[in-house]
């Protein structure tokens, strides 16, 4: 699958993931894009419009069958892959983010924590002790890391970025305000947590 | 301005706000798009269709004022409002965001925390003093709460979102993963941390 998704259909694509999760919960075996678009709200034509993206999934005026469509989407996230992250930065985000239960629930699991503060590392965050950050390069191999997510200061940042490259991660999560320099061959996604906060204060800026 | 701007192209603003603060505490007056896109790994193009969706701005060969875009993309985010943010829920998450700094750098202020956990009740987070849930329309109201942040679990959030359209919010930011009911009248962003790890994980499985 090397085609190109556009970005806002990727964004959908866990949505859907987890909507159908719940549903093969309830034991549902076909969904309709109307029910998949009332649960997400999100139009039934756009749901039809990125779901034919990955080629002909459903059947017209019956539905989608929810297992298969699951793991077509989990298939295209790579999901399957189980990835493994640490944690660099055991600060109010970092521990937040080790206590997220909904990464679980996606296939990601929380395997390192680290931190440069001796008096945080170890202490143990939801049942993972933090390692002092010097050991990255050990504890990277040795977890079998594979995303490092970074949750330190903006001006730590790109140091940890060169440390976690170094290290050999294959991908680097952003949570530091600031653009970092990572080779090509690392894929890198910022988060800033003020992008929805501000979409928020648009959408009341509107009424 | 009732004009629609994609969601994509909104959720481009408040970066597009925070490199211009930048550039403006780093005296520059004028930017390019070129620039600009270096600094955000945004192509020069998209940023010129972006900034052109809200009329005329900068001057072709010259660049933009940079004082006078910033000025212009709060607005249209409605920064200018300083919205007044509640936090109901002060576990791991909760605490994060009542720490988190770049809400300040947009013109959001965290003014009350509250929780329905007797434990907390009464502690302060960020200097902010923890209080009961059960208190939640006299808080709303003194302390001219605007935005509610729903940082509970799942099975309680629905309840926690109709306290805060009763207590009179304007608009509710929703970090809990379940789909909520309330008022058309009262905007609603839901927010999943899974989001940006799954895109990131379509990007590594690519490689």
């Amino acid at each position: 699958m090397k085609k190109t998704i556009s970005q806002a259909t990727i964004d959908r694509l866990p949505l859907y993931f987890r909507t159908l999760r719940l549903a093969e919960e309830e034991s549902l075996q076909i969904i309709s894009s109307d029910e998949l678009g009332r649960r997400l709200d999100i139009t039934p034509e756009q749901i039809r419009k990125d779901l034919a993206t990955f080629g002909q999934f459903g059947r017209k005026g019956i539905g989608y069958d929810v297992r298969e469509l699951k793991e077509r989407i989990g298939n295209i996230l790579g999901l399957h892959n189980h990835w493994r992250l640490a944690i660099i930065g055991i600060g109010h985000l970092g521990g937040a983010l080790a206590n997220y239960v909904n990464f679980a629930s996606l296939g990601f699991s929380v395997v390192a924590l680290l931190d440069r503060d001796k008096k945080i590392v170890g202490h143990k965050v939801n049942g993972i002790e933090v390692c002092d950050i010097a050991r990255m390069k050990e504890i990277v191999a040795s977890k079998a890391v594979d995303i490092g997510v970074i949750t330190v200061p903006a001006d730590e940042a790109q140091g940890v970025a060169d440390l976690l490259v170094a290290a050999g991660v294959k991908g680097i999560w952003n949570f530091a305000p600031i653009k970092l320099s990572v080779p090509s061959t690392v894929p890198l996604v910022n988060e800033d947590l003020s992008v929805g906060l501000s979409a928020l204060s648009y959408h009341m800026s509107q009424e």
